[in-house]
């Protein structure tokens, strides 16, 4: 016989495996992302060689305690197992599985097998009463007292055998007994699994854009931030809960933009918010023309009492102004003929934004002094950051500054704005930004909305990425809106804000269907808040702030909207007719929603419910009840015909009702 | 400001991400595989922030060699890169992805736009010498040289702009310069990837099964390795490659099956192979009523000059009489009775086994005399295993013993005959065996056979399992088989030999259509091989033996069979057609298979071919000429009209041939 050799695994005696665990983000470089309150099911394959059972258990707990806690798993079927536990704290949590052959299920399935054949069955109850005793042994006291009396039941030869079987069976027995199987025959899987938790606005939000200096009650007069607080209590009619300010920061004069990005400026113009820096103070500083610190403070609580969140901008660039230039010049480019390097894009020039240099020698110092920026503002009492191109900077940064800032204020939240390659955008998502826009303002078709946002909804992406919708940004004003009318305006809303838990617009330039843009072909307002003031004309009759309203109260008063989790598409027999539905896990709230994506024409056809999906028995009757026009239809089975003029309404938001067995039982709905 | 964190990255100014490499499996747990002078295509995600160019480089080596290769990689699309390498060598390679920004990249595009723009350039020519000196710094003395005086022209405001530019377009010092990025800024991806590269065989091979006790000339005789010796030609005229003989040891006495299984057996019944050890020896004799070594290996030196290779059963259990029973107790399981566990399946029962207990203490010491087994044969000229319900023994096992025997001998192929749940067969071709029996026996109707196949063609299961496709073996005589008449047994040859790379049949049953069940519904063959000896009428003019001879003739003319990479389904408007095909990668070999699954009725329709998966212009007109018949066909454009009679020919295994361009041109192809 061969001496055994040394290349031998460690203990070859581990006969159980565990494969493709989700959620699992790049082999577990990751963390994936979930709310406070929210359950996490973690499901893996767990299968060992031969015919024996397996058991497996979830093992997980919040990052900063030290022992794990245990959820059962379950099988799905085809060697999946499923568990899952509730996220109560906010921060990083830990999980992973443990699997091992379970020796006395195996057992006990193969007694009960010879019983069922008539085979003898003494010498299968001694091995029972082993395999019970080696458990008592590395029980506790009581434990093993109740193990060892089970164990010397089964091994009694002087009683039946029907009445030892009988025994073998006891359940809560056999369950004590399953909690003491051999530790070292157990399998944990690695690399240990992470989830970010964070608080319900990171998965649940409202926003709303505005710029303070555009806030004034009279037209001519430069908004400070304390006409932008006079303007909380609309906002917050609205039903808004984030509201984010573009830069408050002092604006850089050289090289400053007229309207309309001219590249000349005269005294008057106020420039681009985003061009950070003058000789009044950098990004921890408040643009003068604005007001103070105090008044900062002011807005921050007085939006709070109104259970609005603000949200800051933070856009890691420089005006010549900025007095970094002056005080570290070694944190930006220097050209070849000693000027500064100033952003473009070639041929594409910006020479009122200095980029930082996060190649320089210095960038530890740079990196310290970025995180010190969102550290200050922290510190002011901001909770919400919206990030300006963040896929301009380098990606460790971003992900070494929001793991910075959460160890120790786990509640912030991160709104990546990068419109860039999906990659790109994905990578992000991955390094730690709570929510991240997306190409929604530009996917119109019913295949353009479907596909994008089934691929957002596809794990392992939908379990890091974290979609809020924006219909309109001061970047982009959509050929859709410039030319599709007030319909178009209210079928991106619903759109946006029955598709996405999270969803945002510019305003008021939304609500008074702001659309005429700067150039044909393309997106930039015409006559931009980025480079001038605007005075708003919000009282206008025809305003859709009213429907903003009532859209924001069914967000509230229905959970299927406040999670991405249960969006599923539904088939029309009509291209312009988009339906979905969003359901809670446990079927409480469901509604479908259909919307005309035609702006111009009435369109109608036959919508093919999946029944199974929604939870309904195509042999019932159930209420459709459209939470915008109060309508109420009563349907059953899979097609139903709907029609949507633009001119009244281009959307449905059913809210769907079951069990109404009779026309008469329907009464009970109104 | 701030002081720098201690926390932070290793090198931030690293800015280049590396995500999603393929293949890669299980996070690169295991190896990929490929055979001996394939190209091994490697993928990635490859980024950076912002707008600059990146560059990435494949590094390759054989696990034996110190240094790196390197091969290009070229963008995809959608930041999805690939480079390749070629397989010149047996064994483990290893394999990664390094990725840079590339400055110099990004500069000269940045410099052509901007004089695309008529932007002054003087600048930025400075910015190009400066990177160009810094590569020179990093190169050896003569690029250094050529690299100098490059910059030199760079940045010689003597010279015109235009002059200059021109220089800065010079592709070879471009290019020269790219080799010098600075190697502090690159990233490597890690995990390091590795490619288990194996010998054609593995990849592409025919199998014959045949049992030697019944290769005796005369009927009632008991055949020896003698009269399996004298049957190779019969093998070799067929076109396979491989012999796979069930288990030659000596078979046990105790507990002996009689023919069709019956539990009890008299002395002239030979027991079942698979029943290994008695008095004469174990897993490493020969059953001396089949011969002696020196007949084996007079066997093995016959066979290869036949061009067949023997391989053998690896069978790891014992019958009751096996030496190990004797002198290694402690390998088997013990009862509370103190007899041995036999093999058992409860209620089912297979006393004239004993499984091993891989459990038990000496588990070590049972390992190393296992793979002895193995290395034994090896030491005997044998080079192909097929491994006996490896899924019965532990994961871990197989991945070292595997593993052990490649280190010295990498051309050794292994076969897991595992007929169990899906993720378990994957999981153990993940663990090293070469190719796997599959579902193919029992997969018969279009959607069946589609589905599964084109599961096993996806990434990353293509990358790791290697399907070897048997219509029939000694435990398997489908229902197709035993009711659809000859046609059937044309249909599932046909199809395992043209839709599998490696297949094999259990003969001389298939060839002669042995199609007797032993019991109704079961699909056990009657009067089985396994427990009595038989006669082979192989002579009988209804063999299929010269029709399988055309078959594996096909096979060898026509590399498109020779793999499975480039299976594709076609649509066909009639259920019972099933139309797919096989291209080699460059196209120059494309074969189109249709088959009637229909055993007893003429089935026609229309095909739908995939012309541009098949890279034929429709415009045009292309021959289809069936390789079984000889007929051909002219046809253009994706629908053509097929008829298939089961009584005459249940398929067409059409070779595609393009470039027709008239009627006439058409003779020449004649």
């Amino acid at each position: 016989m061969n001496a055994p050799a040394a290349d031998l695994p460690l203990d070859g005696r581990l006969r159980v495996v565990i494969e493709n665990p989700s959620p699992c983000i790049d082999a577990g470089r990751f963390p994936a992302k979930r709310t406070l309150g929210e359950q996490l099911l973690v499901q893996a394959d767990v299968f060992a060689d031969g015919h024996d059972a397996v058991a497996s258990l979830l093992l997980y707990r919040h990052e900063s305690a030290a022992d794990w806690q245990c959820a059962p798993m379950s099988p799905l079927g085809n060697d999946r197992w499923q568990g899952g536990f509730l996220v109560q704290r906010l921060g990083r949590w830990l999980y992973t599985i443990e699997a091992w052959v379970d020796e006395l299920l195996s057992w006990r399935r193969q007694l009960l097998a010879r019983q069922g054949a008539g085979q003898p069955l003494a010498v299968e109850l001694l091995r029972g009463a082993q395999l019970v005793e080696a458990c008592a042994a590395r029980a506790g006291h009581e434990a093993a007292g109740r193990l060892r009396d089970w164990a010397r039941v089964l091994a009694d030869a002087s009683l039946g055998a029907e009445q030892r079987v009988a025994a073998a069976q006891e359940q809560a027995l056999l369950q004590l007994a399953r909690g003491y199987a051999d530790p070292a025959l157990r399998r944990r899987f690695e690399p240990l699994l992470a989830v970010q938790v964070e608080r319900e606005r990171a998965r649940y939000s409202s926003w709303y854009e505005m710029f303070p200096r555009s806030a004034a009650a009279a037209a001519g007069q430069r908004g400070t931030l304390a006409d932008c607080e006079a303007q909380l209590p609309y906002v917050a009619r609205m039903g808004f809960d984030v509201l984010y300010l573009p830069p408050i920061h002092p604006i850089g004069r050289s090289e400053r933009r007229g309207p309309n990005n001219r590249p000349s400026s005269d005294a008057a113009d106020p420039g681009s918010p985003w061009a950070i820096g003058s000789s009044a103070g950098g990004h921890k500083s408040i643009d003068p023309q604005l007001g103070t610190l105090a008044d900062f403070q002011h807005l921050l609580a007085r939006a709070g009492e109104l259970g609005i969140e603000l949200a800051m901008d933070i856009a890691f660039q420089c005006s010549p102004d900025h007095p970094y230039v002056r005080e570290h010049p070694e944190w930006f480019l220097k050209r070849a003929d000693g000027s500064i390097q100033y952003a473009e894009n070639p041929p594409k020039k910006y020479p009122d934004i200095y980029p930082f240099d996060f190649g320089c020698e210095a960038w530890r110092e740079l990196w310290a002094e970025l995180a010190s920026i969102v550290e200050y503002w922290i510190g002011q009492g901001v909770r919400i950051f919206r990030v300006d191109n963040p896929h301009t900077k380098p990606f460790a940064l971003w992900e070494w500054l929001i793991a910075r800032v959460r160890a120790r204020a786990p509640e912030v939240i991160f709104l990546a704005e990068a419109f860039t390659r999906p990659k790109v955008m994905y990578r992000l998502a991955k390094l730690g930004f709570s929510q991240s826009y997306t190409y929604f303002a530009w996917r119109n078709t019913r295949a353009e909305l479907a596909g994008y946002l089934s691929e957002l909804r596809t794990p392992p992406l939908s379990d890091f990425f974290r979609p809020n919708l924006w219909p309109n940004t001061p970047d982009i004003l959509s050929e859709y809106l410039q030319f599709g009318g007030r319909p178009a305006f209210i079928a991106r809303l619903v759109l946006a804000a029955t598709l996405g838990a999270s969803y945002g617009i510019y305003g008021p330039a939304f609500e008074l269907m702001e659309h005429e843009a700067r150039d044909p072909g393309g997106e930039e307002y015409r006559d931009s808040e980025k480079y001038q003031l605007r005075h708003w004309p919000r009282e206008r009759p025809d305003s859709l702030a009213d429907f903003i309203t009532r859209i924001n109260q069914i967000r509230r008063e229905h959970p299927a909207l406040q999670s991405d989790a249960g969006l599923r598409f539904h088939a029309t027999d009509n291209d312009a007719l988009l339906a979905y539905s969003k359901g809670t896990a446990d079927a409480d709230d469901t509604l479908v929603t259909i919307v005309n994506l035609d702006p111009h024409h009435e369109q109608s056809g036959w919508l093919q419910l999946d029944l199974a999906a929604l939870g309904l028995d195509s042999a019932r009757l159930f209420q459709a009840h459209d939470l915008l026009s109060g309508a109420r239809f009563l349907w059953q089975g899979p097609r139903n015909y709907v029609a949507l003029d633009p001119a009244v309404a281009p959307a449905h938001v059913l809210r769907i009702r079951r069990h109404v067995r009779t026309e008469r039982d329907f009464d009970y709905f109104l």
